[in-house]
């Protein structure tokens, strides 16, 4: 049957779905229609607010025999239009599935629904004593979304990204049928790997309805250094000495005074110690004040032996939470220093970080374009941001295109990848699709067409 | 085309890689037919000494063409018939390809060809200060096998597994495209995970050429503790209790006295402390003497807080090592112990490893049969060892099967999965159907086709 008009879709959906949980397309909120970024809009046909797997695996089978489009969101904190039904139809609004089912003390592991928020299972965790290592700055997005993208974050040099901490997944698949992938052990060895297909893959392989986390002990003990340098290269020349310390911070950012600039600006706050070029920002936690205390110690000597101008020991809360909050606030800070701006979330062989900020720094005067940045140097991904400021509509696209292709070129001639944390969705889809062999675009296209082959869920995303 | 009988593959096949690199039928040793497991024989049509990526990938591309099977082999120490030849056809045997091509001091990888042994990469990291952290108790076993299968090993617990060790892949596809996968990062968001696809897939999927691994500094101290107690109820509940206090043991192994006294019939030695019914033997690992001193100091007391007869420390070398042989060669003892054997190599969640253990106890006595085990307890990993003794065929056959179907049922109630790191292959594939959701075994088969139409990559495995 093909459906006849945009309201059929109500009809059919509601007959699965309660009606309360609809929202057709006449009361839809713009908000429905962006993500964080902003830069990609479009409006669904029919809003699903699922309460349950089962609403979602009936609203699948919907879709999928009536080949209508469906996307799924959660917080709609993504920067490459993910999230946005860019052909209309049906958007899943996780949101509403927001619960913290269990915690096991004795498998160390937390099950939530993915609407949950990322803050809330960090805060939920720390309270009982346990700990959820993956740190991605925007805290207010899902741990859906976290999984969709394989968010990384600050932390991911000692303790890895999200997709090191999903030990089960249930997944709804594009045909509506559920299934359990995964599950509350440590090592697995039982078939292929679609959990991890499923993990970073943007929505367009599988609906995450309920996912169980690794937990940790929380550490006791928290320290950061704040440690200028008189230029970038020296500041991350310093990296691989710290790595090959045998000492493994917890975090090691990097930024520049432009950013501490935009970001004093932007809150009208003074960042301490604002009066250097570059910074490093490194984090050490661990169970005992004397251990961290001793690795922070031999860690600052390390910086002062390597250019180092100062090392600020940022060891009470209040302090540290000022210096992580600036951090937090880099990408809203640059943001609003700007008409509209654009990102590369592009990571690189550590090695090659500075090779790839000097070439960032080279086209921007070239291009005659702002482009502020900050990065996790600790494991080689770098946000940097592209800002029109005052250009008119065809220099702006022209100079974001002509940037793009430069910085993702360069980035392919170092060894790196399109993407770090961010993801691809529709806004990065050309580079991928430049940055990776034939053969593996047209591999994932086969994998895709194997698990969604009407392509109906978030189609036209990724590849 | 078609083939018209098995002299064709050689003819075919020599056109594309030189003679000698080629192994006719008739001259093809019988090891070629067989795993380490030893219960699984057919012989392959052809054996390639592949010697490069490009002679898999020529080589691929006629089995496509002519759709003849390939499967691949590296030492052949695997326990579930994966590198069988089942189906006749071409063997590509990698184990020629043992070149180490790069230590990446900088990016803290090293690059290997597929055929390198397992115990030769940790000498090589070593001597050079690094530490490839993942252990699997079989040394012999190429890099190759240990991603195909995502063997585990005694160090999971705090390290992980070889899946959490592969920065990078190059892949022949079973079209023979060559495919690069991942890259020397840290993070990676860019398209669906192939990668992760590819580990595990027991050489269904791809046929990987070349890896990078990750690896950490060397730790420079390392200590065992040997902690023998009453039971195995009281040295298992031990477990979360070591896990929540912070401290996480590099190792937390688990056997009965009767592992003990097969080793020491095996190797004629003694085993140090063997009066005892149960042990832990537990690892730690880090850079400093005094640190891993302090943690195993209190893990002790943990261990006799919770019922531990007593608590030996391997601090030297030679001791350790003795002990850590013997774990090594339980399989090979249990092995000799009988006639004939097949294993269970289930992991369950930590929570659930009394319950199971009881069960296969209570199993050994209905079904009158010896199974032996012993388990990495630290994860939830255990290896329980079937024993034909001197049963007849027929009664060896249904009995193995009976014990099969209760261990595999139970594991699933308990919330396990079928293979924590031997992988499925052949002897597992039965059972992996039953422990998955249907929906899964589907989707598992939807993806090989899409990967391999022609189902000529190691046909038959897995699902």
């Amino acid at each position: 049957m093909e459906l006849k008009d945009k309201t059929d879709i109500f009809k059919i959906v509601s007959q699965v779905v309660p009606e309360k949980q609809l929202i057709q397309k006449s009361e839809i909120s713009e908000d429905y229609g962006h993500d964080e970024m902003g830069t990609i809009f479009h409006l669904p046909d029919l809003v699903v607010k699922a309460q349950s797997t089962e609403d979602v695996s009936a609203v699948m089978k919907i879709a999928n025999e009536y080949k209508i489009p469906a996307v799924v969101r959660g917080a709609g904190t993504g920067l490459v239009g993910g999230s946005i039904a860019i052909k209309g139809g049906i958007l899943i609004d996780l949101s509403g599935m927001n619960q913290i089912k269990e915690l096991d003390a004795d498998n160390l592991t937390l099950t939530v629904e993915p609407g949950v928020l990322l803050m809330d299972i960090k805060e939920y965790a720390e309270k009982k004593g346990f700990f959820y290592p993956p740190d991605p700055g925007e805290k207010s997005a899902t741990i859906g979304g976290n999984i969709s993208t394989n968010a990384g974050g600050m932390r991911a040099i000692k303790y890895g990204v999200t997709r090191d901490y999903v030990r089960a997944l249930t997944v709804v698949a594009p045909s509506g049928d559920i299934m359990h992938l995964g599950g509350k052990v440590v090592k697995n060895s039982s078939g292929f790997d679609l959990k991890d297909l499923v993990i970073g893959s943007e929505g367009t392989l599988g609906i995450v309805t309920e996912a169980t986390l690794k937990l940790i002990m929380k550490p006791e003990y928290t320290v950061s250094l704040l440690v200028p340098f008189e230029n970038f290269e020296s500041a991350i020349s310093t990296v691989p000495v710290i790595l090959r310390s045998g000492i493994t911070p917890t975090a090691v950012e990097f930024f520049e005074n432009d950013s501490v600039n935009f970001w004093e600006e932007f809150s009208g706050k003074v960042f301490p110690e604002a009066n250097h070029q570059t910074y490093l920002l490194l984090s050490f936690d661990g169970q005992s004040t004397e251990r961290v205390e001793e690795d922070y110690e031999k860690i600052a000597e390390l910086c002062f032996e390597n250019g180092a101008e100062d090392v600020y020991v940022l060891d009470d809360e209040i302090q540290r939470n000022q210096v992580w909050t600036a951090r937090g606030a880099f990408l809203e800070a640059i943001k609003s220093s700007t008409t509209e701006m654009d990102e590369v979330d592009v990571v690189v062989p550590r090695s090659k970080i500075v090779e790839f900020i000097t070439f960032t720094h080279k086209t921007a005067q070239e291009q005659n374009i702002r482009i502020p940045g900050f990065g996790h140097v600790g494991d080689g991904n770098l946000h940097f941001y592209i800002c029109r400021d005052d250009y008119d509509d065809a220099t702006w696209k022209e100079k974001l295109n002509n940037v793009f292709e430069l910085l993702y070129t360069e980035g392919k001639k170092v060894g790196g990848q399109v993407s770090g944390e961010h993801g691809i969705g529709l806004a990065k889809r050309e580079y991928l699709g430049q940055s990776l062999d034939d053969s593996v675009i047209s591999m994932m296209r086969s994998v895709k067409s194997a698990v969604d082959p009407h392509n109906i869920l978030n189609p036209d995303k990724v590849i």
